[in-house]
C-alpha cells in the first residue's frame, strides 16, 4: 500500500469510492458494537465473581475487633486500609477507603476545596475570582469535567511519552490562581504511558506558588498490567513529603477494574494531616462507607501478591482485544501513513491520532455504521481537541471477534474522513456520505 | 416519693446526699455503657444476615437486562427504584437510588445547592449573601450539621406534638433568606413524633418567599415501628405537587435500620424533573452506585409488604429496651416532677426534658460514671440548648440487662443535677461531686 500523501489524485478518488464501498457494506449489517468506555466485559465478571460468596456467615463479618455490619469506622475498615497500603505502597494510616468510586472521592475534595478550602488554603476557592486547573491532554474526560463543574478555568498541557509537559507544568504554576492538575501516572487514560521516574520527581518537587496546589493523582491502572511483567511505582505521598511537599498530592485508586465495576472498594490516600482534616469534613456527609464490602474485598483479594496474581488473569483476557486491536490498525492503517499511535501494556485505551481535521467526521461515520466510539475530543477540556485528531479506543467489553468487526468498521471510517480531508484540500469536491453538506474546500 | 419542689430543703438535702451516694456506687462498677448513637443491636444485625447469602451466584446478578456488576444505570436498579416506590408510596421514576448512606444524598443536594444551585434556584446558594435553614428542634444534629457547614444559618423551630410550629414556619418562609427546613415526619428524631395531618399538608402547601425552597424530607423511619401496626403515611411527592409545589420536596431513606447501618441501600425520592436535574449533577461525581447491593437487598426485601414483616422482627428486639427505658423513668423520675418525655411506638429514641438548666450538668455526671449519651445541647442547631433540658436517649444498643444498669445510672445523675440546682436556688453552696468548681448560686 502506499501512503496517502504520496498518492495521486486519483488515486485518492479510487480509494475513497472503495472506502464508501465499504463503509455502504458495514452499514447494511446494522451493527450495534460499543468501543466508547473502559468497560470490563462479562468474562472479566464472572472471572471474580466468587467475591460473592466469601463472606456469607454473619460470624465472619467482624475484623479488628470491629463488626463491618454496623455504623462506625469513616476512614474504613483497619484491614482494608492495610490493604490499599499494600498496594500503593503507603502507611495505612495514610489511607481513607470510600465506597465503589474512586471518582467520587476526587469529585469530594475538589468540591470540598471550593467550599470549605483544602489543609493548606486561605480560603475556599469559590471565593477566589479565578481558578485554573491543569489538564494533561489527552487525558480523562471525567476528571476535566469534576473541575469544569465548579468553574474553574481548565489549562491544556501537551502529553509527552514520559508524561505531562514538565517544562510546561513548571512554568503554570507559578501562577497562584493554578490550584492544580489531574495525572493519570501509569497507563495514563487514554495514551497508556507510565510517566517516567523524571516526571514523577519533578511533580513531587513541583514549589507551586498557590499554597494549596494540589496534584490529583489518580492511580486507576496501578496494577493493570495486561502484558508483560508488573512495573513497579513509586510512592508519590512519601515522595512528595521528601520533597518538603506532604500535603500536595492526594492519591486515588478502586477495584473498579480488579473485581466489579460497579460494586467495588476506593481509596484516598494523602498525608497523615490532608487525611484527619478530610475525614472531618466527609463526617459531615456520612457515618461510614460499606464496611462489608470491603471485608469481602480484603477476604478475596488478600493483599498486593493476591490482586497481581488476578490481574495475570484479567490479563489474559484483556490481550488478545488489544493485540487485536493494534493487529487491525497495523494491517489497515499503518501503511497508509496518515495516523500513529501507542502500544500500551496496561491500562484499558489505545489512543490514536488520526489526521488532523478529521477526527470528528471518523467517529460521526462510525455512529453512522453502529459503531460506538468515545466522543471526539472528549480526551481535551471542555470536549475541544484543538487539532481534531484523538481518538480513544476501549477495548476491553466487546468480545474479540465483535471487536474485530468494530476496529474494519473504525479503520474504514478512518479512512474515509482522511480521504474526504485530502481531496479536497487538491480538488474541493467530495460531497460526505450521509451528511447533506459538502465539505468545504 | 414527693415531687422536688415539693420537698423541704433538709429533704432536698438528704436526696442529694443519697443521690451523691448511690453515684458513688455507680462509679465504683467501672461501667462502660454507651446510649449515645441510634446503632442497631448485634441482633438485630443477626436477624439479617441472611441477606449475604441471598446473591451468591454470578448467573443471578442480572436484572431487567443490566448486568448488576457493572458500570451503569446511575440512577439505580428498575428493581430497587420499584422497592423504594413501593415502600415511600410514590412512582419510581421519582426516585434516585443511592449506596449506603441517605445522609450523603441529603449532603449532596445542599452541596449541589451551595455550589450549582437547585432547580428553581436564580443562581447557587454560595453566591447569596445570607442563606437561612429552619431547624425544628429538638432534632437531629447530623441534618443541622450539614447546613452548618455550609455556612447557613439555622434557625430554630419549635417541635410540638403534631410536628413543627407551622404558624412559626409559615411566618418564616416570607424570607427569601429562608431556603428550606429540615423534617423527619414519622417517629422524628428525638421526638418520636408522627407528623399529623395538617402539618403535612401545610408543609405541603407551602408558599415560600425563595423560589427554590426546600423541604428535606428524611423518612428515615418511615417503616420503624416497634409496637402496635404499621401507621401509614402520605407520599409527600405527589401531596407537594398537588398542591403546586412539584419541585419543593427531597425525600430521603435508607435500610440503615432495616439491614445493615453501614451496608445498605439509601433513596432519594423527588420530582422526576427534580430526579432528571440531580441526575445530571451526580454524573460529574460517579458513574454509578453499587447495584450488586441494590439487587441483594431487592431480593432479601422483596417489596413493602416484604419489608414490614422484617421490621416486626426487628420491633421485638426493640420494644423491651423501649419499655426498659420508660419503666426506670416511670419509677425513679415521674414522681419527682421534675422531668418529662414521649413515649414512642417506633423510631430509635426516647426524648427526654429535664429540668431546665440541668442537662449538661446530668451527661457530665454520666460520663463520670461510665455512661456515654448523645451530648446536652446536640438536639439544638449549633449543639446549643437554649434550655439546657433536653437529653436524646438511645436505647437500641446495648443489651436489657445493661440498659437498666445504664438507665439507673442516668436517673440518679439526672435527679442530682436538680437536687444542686435546687439547692443553689435555695441555699446557695453544694459542692458539685467530681467538679473542682463549686456551683455558683
Amino acid at each position: 500500500m502506499t501512503a496517502y500523501r504520496d498518492m495521486t489524485t486519483e488515486d485518492l478518488r479510487q480509494a475513497y469510492a472503495a472506502a464508501c464501498n465499504e463503509f455502504d457494506g458495514w452499514k447494511a449489517l446494522g451493527l450495534k458494537l460499543n468501543m466508547a468506555r473502559g468497560k470490563p466485559a462479562k468474562l472479566q465478571l464472572d472471572l471474580v465473581s466468587d467475591i460473592l460468596t466469601v463472606l456469607t456467615d454473619a460470624a465472619a463479618c467482624s475484623a479488628d475487633g470491629v463488626d463491618a455490619r454496623n455504623y462506625g469506622e469513616l476512614q474504613g475498615l483497619k484491614c482494608a486500609r492495610e490493604y490499599w497500603a499494600d498496594v500503593l505502597g503507603c502507611r495505612w494510616e495514610e489511607t481513607f477507603v470510600g465506597g465503589a468510586s474512586s471518582l467520587t472521592l476526587m469529585y469530594d475534595v475538589i468540591s470540598k476545596a471550593f467550599t470549605h478550602g483544602l489543609r493548606n488554603s486561605k480560603q475556599p476557592w469559590c471565593k477566589e475570582e479565578t481558578i485554573k486547573f491543569l489538564c494533561p491532554s489527552p487525558g480523562y474526560d471525567r476528571h476535566f469535567r469534576i473541575t469544569q463543574s465548579f468553574g474553574a478555568e481548565l489549562i491544556t498541557v501537551k502529553m509527552t511519552p514520559t508524561g505531562p509537559d514538565m517544562d510546561a507544568v513548571e512554568e503554570l504554576v507559578k501562577d497562584p490562581a493554578v490550584k492544580g492538575i489531574w495525572c493519570v501516572p501509569k497507563y495514563s487514560n487514554p495514551d497508556g504511558i507510565i510517566y517516567s521516574d523524571e516526571t514523577v520527581h519533578r511533580l513531587a518537587s513541583l514549589k507551586p506558588a498557590a499554597e494549596d496546589f494540589v496534584i490529583m493523582w489518580d492511580n486507576a491502572y496501578c496494577v493493570h498490567e495486561f502484558e508483560g511483567e508488573f512495573q513497579p511505582f513509586e510512592d508519590i505521598i512519601s515522595l512528595c513529603a521528601k520533597y518538603g511537599n506532604p500535603d500536595m498530592v492526594y492519591e486515588f485508586a478502586s477495584t473498579s477494574k480488579i473485581t466489579f465495576p460497579g460494586a467495588g472498594i476506593s481509596v484516598m490516600a494523602s498525608s497523615k494531616d490532608n487525611i484527619t482534616y478530610m475525614t472531618k469534613l466527609m463526617g459531615v456527609q456520612m457515618i461510614s462507607y460499606d464496611k462489608v464490602n470491603q471485608l469481602r474485598h480484603v477476604k478475596y483479594l488478600k493483599d498486593r501478591a493476591g490482586t497481581l496474581e488476578l490481574m495475570k488473569r484479567h490479563g489474559k483476557l484483556l490481550a488478545p482485544k488489544f493485540h487485536m486491536v493494534l493487529d487491525v490498525l497495523d494491517k489497515e492503517i499503518a501503511p497508509l501513513g496518515f495516523a500513529d499511535w501507542i502500544r500500551p501494556l496496561g491500562g484499558y485505551f489505545v489512543s490514536l491520532n488520526t489526521m488532523p481535521g478529521t477526527a470528528k467526521r471518523a467517529l460521526a461515520l462510525c455512529a453512522q455504521a453502529g459503531v460506538t466510539m468515545t466522543d471526539a475530543g472528549a480526551t481535551y477540556p471542555y470536549g475541544i481537541d484543538p487539532n481534531d485528531s484523538n481518538i480513544r479506543i476501549a477495548p476491553s467489553l466487546p468480545p474479540v471477534e465483535e471487536l474485530e468487526k468494530a476496529m474494519q468498521v473504525f479503520c474504514t471510517c478512518l479512512k474515509m474522513a482522511a480521504l474526504e480531508k485530502l481531496l479536497n484540500e487538491r480538488t474541493g469536491g467530495v460531497k460526505n456520505v450521509g451528511n447533506e453538506e459538502a465539505v468545504l474546500s
